[in-house]
């Protein structure tokens, strides 16, 4: 069972909240509290043993804590997700293979492709796969499709795996914070397109990937992981898409672990990650 | 100011020191606690601000915890090391280099060497330097020698940097887990003598270094922490001394750092360890 | 085109080689070279534009080159490879996947499980997979029911994807140094069973994988590459395990990509690898 | 005995050179090469058993290399270098700790600061410091004081030890790719001032620093060393200042190793280092 908080900070909240699940005589698996003095935000991720009445721990935490608290007790049994891809299947392979053996800690509802390269792949694995080209059509109408499907879903999450068409501020509103994307750079380095020609380009010896929630901002959401691989000048373009892919498939897989697991807070436009 | 409190677990503690906390109205600048379920063990590192009364602050936590709990606060202001050395120079003179600039979080007292080679350079950052020869004298006669030059200066830690004698269970027991040693191998691998050389032969493709506690089995007590770097089959034995040498600095700085910060707890003959 | 070359070493083989190279105006895209000063060993691996007379070129070379002198052009177009598991399906499903899309630089013939569980990921892929069950018979019969699966395929390699059984000497004689297995820790720490119950015992701060060719001895045989990530005293076994199997997959993939693509040489039961 | 070698690539060179080197029964220690085939280069870094007619060789290479060849043969036996810094220390002690055990693989002339805050440090390990103020005069009168405290020294590189102030374009073309920086950054990100601060507020899960040579774009150099550490939201901008600090140490101690060992060619803007 785990218990999420976010609110603004005063003194005795971790006496408050602990006091109120003591009381229950639950023992507290583990916790991690955060506060950001300068914000004045206050952030705790508890885990308890299960217990029977949520209702009444929520309604007593409330009881205790500021008005303007958020509290997820155990939001959902299995996160659901939605998967937009494009044509690289390193990302999406990765997923499935987790979700076919239930160590994904969500379920894969379906994937849907401006392309229809990696429909195959989904098909072996009993996904649906839907393609949406973008082609011909007006970005509100390849938008206002993408949606039409997604929506039965009823997600809690879309996940971007090398999905290279960039989301209008109407699409993302649809699911703040719940957008979560791979980018092949290390951000804020290499913003946009072609992040390995840049990195070429520029000598670098490391290159890396990042994945973040969307925002309106162009690759500027939240970050929620990072990694990195050293490069050398051996590297062409390709050699660096390559190596790329690799930490590009782990690091979304160590976000989305985190994500699911209810570690990641969102604020300021930063994130909280209680790994 | 920083608590430090370990006693075995039971439900409420959170709750209990929490509560003790938020009645003098002290704001939790950080809090980070474990409980080791199989162990049935609570540690709990808390940093507040700054308070006058330590005194009634202890009493009122001893009176809400088991009866046999460890409560440090604030042991002391700055920590006082002896260092004992051989001839080999990058960690002492790491440790001199921030102890001059303060940034140590200790002070070195003197430091000690079985050989005379490092006398120069802590003379010229005003360090007192003792050369005990091991040769020519028993075993006994000299830690016996060392033990004289340590004891005044009262340390609260020994840092074994790069010193190549095995200290004996007796000299150990002196300074039960106050004995810091910096091991060049990735231990439990090449425990012992020439783990360079061991690494070399045995062709691994990565070489570590351990900075532990010191116990009376040899290079087997609580790790702190360690570290390593890729090694391939070009470097010789010399090469991946020199490269180990890097990260021997590297990570008995970081374990200094970590231990002189009340961030390190020992049971069971491992840490747990705040970062 | 790959050519690897191994021999005694003399002076002038690079001119030698080189010179051969060059009469016969093959651009060279990379040459790698390195000497065993100590075991008097010299290893080559040239990449050259394509040619049509590789015989020609073999020839030329054998007549500047000692006369116990290994070369190997371009071996094979296509490593082939069997895939042997027990229950475990990370490192095997990477392995389907990046086969699936041509991306593994092998091709997969089989797999054969001592279990039947990873039978149905494999269908999905259209691979062949055959039950070999341990159980009620002897380690003889055992391993000719799987070396009869194996003989038809021909197979260039091996591959041990957390196959949980110890093969016979007179096994792996059968394909010497053509075994590739995956460890799931940091060689020559924690050798043999439950290795990550060994390090959480021993309380280590990282934790490792080794991809290696088998020998005869027990997680002995020469390493091709190695893997670590940090972990805390926070980490259970199961964390531990759930952390690690990240790793073993990423490291062997890597170690496969290397071998497949003729980079690894192996000696004095050491690997020189190419990156 | 190092040979390094750039010129425009041509088949051949490799036979070329090597035949020139075995001709003088030199054995080749190691041998390195690149092409960057887009730009029609080629790279060589030669280790060989020491010589004692190096005119004759360089004669005998030039006779076989294209005309626009650069050769350098163990261009001098100890690097020279003045360093230049500001208020930080770390990055200067330890280049002054190496220097004085002679693990540099260069000398230390001089170090100039714009503050007077490292005098002590320098004067300790007998290292001359000059006080050069940037204030109340002009920019071109600050660098020409520097320039004159420098060139009696002759140094074949200026290190930038945590050195603040940006150097004008015409200072540097005085010492063309012989002027390396530390930037306390992974960049291309956080360019300029305050990276650390940008990168608080970035939210990043990683920091870097980057050792590069200064050519006239501020930041835009050739990179020739780069390292990241992981950071998280519980980091302060101090605290990144003060972890960014270890591998600021760090990365520029070994790109001056593989400055100061020839390892590193210059073009277009990038380095090729022979590691």
């Amino acid at each position: 069972m785990i218990i999420v908080i976010q609110c603004a900070d005063q003194v005795g909240l971790v006496a408050a909240i602990s006091s109120v699940v003591s009381k229950q005589q639950l023992n507290i698996v583990s916790m991690r509290e955060y506060v950001d003095q300068a914000a004045n935000l206050f952030f705790m991720r508890l885990e308890v043993e299960e217990i029977s009445n949520t209702e009444a721990l929520e309604t007593q935490l409330r009881a205790v804590l500021p008005a303007d608290v958020t509290i997820h007790i155990n939001p959902t049994p299995q996160k659901k997700i939605v998967v937009l891809v494009t044509k690289e299947y390193h990302c999406l392979a990765d997923i499935l293979i987790r979700n076919y053996f239930n160590t994904l800690g969500a379920t894969v509802q379906c994937v849907i492709g401006n392309y229809d390269h990696l429909r195959d792949v989904c098909e072996r694995f009993g996904i649906p796969f839907y393609h949406v080209s973008h082609e011909e059509k007006s970005k509100d109408d390849f938008e206002r499709q993408i949606m039409g499907l997604i929506q039965p879903h009823n997600p809690d999450y879309l996940v971007l795996a090398k999905f290279m068409r960039i989301l209008s501020p109407a699409f993302v509103a649809q699911y703040p914070m719940r957008v979560i994307n791979i980018h092949h750079s290390f951000l804020p380095a290499f913003i946009g397109a072609n992040p390995y020609r840049k990195a070429y380009e520029r000598g670098v010896k490391l290159i890396g990937a990042t994945a973040h929630f969307v925002s309106n901002e162009l690759d500027e959401g939240p970050i929620i992981a990072q990694q990195i691989i050293p490069v050398n000048h051996s590297f062409t373009v390709t050699d660096m898409v390559n190596a790329g892919k690799e930490i590009e498939t782990s690091v979304l897989a160590k976000a989305l672990k985190l994500v699911f697991e209810d570690r990641v807070f969102v604020y300021n436009n930063k994130t909280v990650v209680f790994e």
